[in-house]
């Protein structure tokens, strides 16, 4: 092979990286799943298996993948180290870990919710609603719609023009994603309704009514972890 | 030079780098402050001068430090970017910041200790006892006491068993120290008496005590930063 096809084929495979690894964040697949074989992968992806190989060792170099011989690719984690400054993935109990972030979130939240009454511009709050839109959009098709969730989080915290809360909520609310995405498709008639009642207090300036509406957002996500935990003790 | 030789000198070098770092933290050099010369560290550090000027490699390349070429040498970072996950450092305006992280620190730290008079263990409490006496110490010496101050809102923190908790407020706490320590042996008196209402309270569970004294603590800190921030407004 040429150096210049070498170079090529590089490219080529940190793309198709990244690709696998979007694929298995967006198709929701967990630590211990199985991927899809070489064949299927090169036919998703549109490029040749030696491509899908390469790629494949690249993510068991970054720790995401392991190849079992003569079993197949599974996902060994789901968080690239630069990405999980909070050493969360290496928690084992995830249900623990959910409510951790829970009651950590409700700390948070309901006060950057009212700061971002306080601070956002008209800007923010256009945003803002265009975020809702989207999500309820999604909620509709039945499609996954975290991604979008985490934005609105995200969004509201750029909002709040504090800057450590800016670079903090995108940690934590990935965090949640990533590591215990477990009231997944649950709650969206809560959420569709918390979501705008949060957008609503903040473009009336309403601090008080933009903390209860994402206090009450939160409990709502508390609840049903609670209720998942004590199912999962009774199994 | 042999083989051994250079891993020998290799391995001192990457000592004498953490504590050329471990000086300019615990002596409170700030960024754009020149560093002692050569001389001056190898004999302080009892190493050559050869070493140092490793060392001082080392801590280029980390972008600690800068040498600069007939003027000597100046720290232009104090935190690797490793221990900042935040990326807090890039922020320029300092005095905004320290009010940021102080908004930050009143959502959570009020609530953790509440946590913490619920969860700690007698061992926590122990600890805790021992974090205010170390610290009244420091005070009654006119010494440096923020790396026991940081000790003990981690252990506060710890005691909330709360995981995620547990992991965030060193990173926070730590920030404060490193990028805003506007507020550096100021509020001894209030320090001492807020510190220890914290720890009486969960020592006896109570958790509202715990909480509105970690909130007191708080309250001293954000005015004093505030008023801190008014006066270098008016200069």
């Amino acid at each position: 092979m040429s150096e210049f096809s070498k170079i090529k084929t590089k490219l080529l495979a940190e793309q198709v990286e990244e690709d696998i690894y979007n694929y298995i964040i967006k198709t929701d697949l967990n630590v211990g799943d199985k991927l899809p074989n070489e064949f299927e992968l090169a036919e998703k992806f549109g490029v040749g298996r030696s491509t899908i190989r390469e790629a494949v060792k690249l993510l068991e170099s970054d720790g995401i993948l392991e190849v079992r011989r003569g079993s197949g690719t599974y996902v060994v984690n789901k968080m690239p180290k630069d990405i999980d400054p909070l050493g969360l993935s290496a928690i084992e109990d995830k249900m623990a870990l959910a409510m951790d972030l829970a009651d950590l979130r409700i700390l948070l939240e309901p006060g950057i919710a009212e700061m971002a009454a306080l601070n956002a511009t008209e800007e923010d709050i256009k945003v803002l609603y265009e975020l809702c839109d989207i999500i309820e959009e999604k909620i509709a098709k039945d499609e996954n719609y975290i991604e979008y969730d985490i934005k609105f989080h995200t969004y509201v915290a750029k909002s709040s023009k504090n800057m450590v809360v800016e670079q903090l909520i995108p940690i934590i609310d990935t965090a949640v994603m990533m590591f215990v995405n477990v009231t997944h498709k649950q709650l969206t008639e809560e959420t569709m309704m918390t979501h705008r009642a949060v957008v609503d207090a903040i473009a009336e300036r309403d601090i008080v009514g933009a903390k209860t509406a994402m206090m009450m957002h939160m409990t709502y996500n508390r609840n049903l972890i609670k209720k998942l935990m004590k199912e999962s003790k009774n199994q």
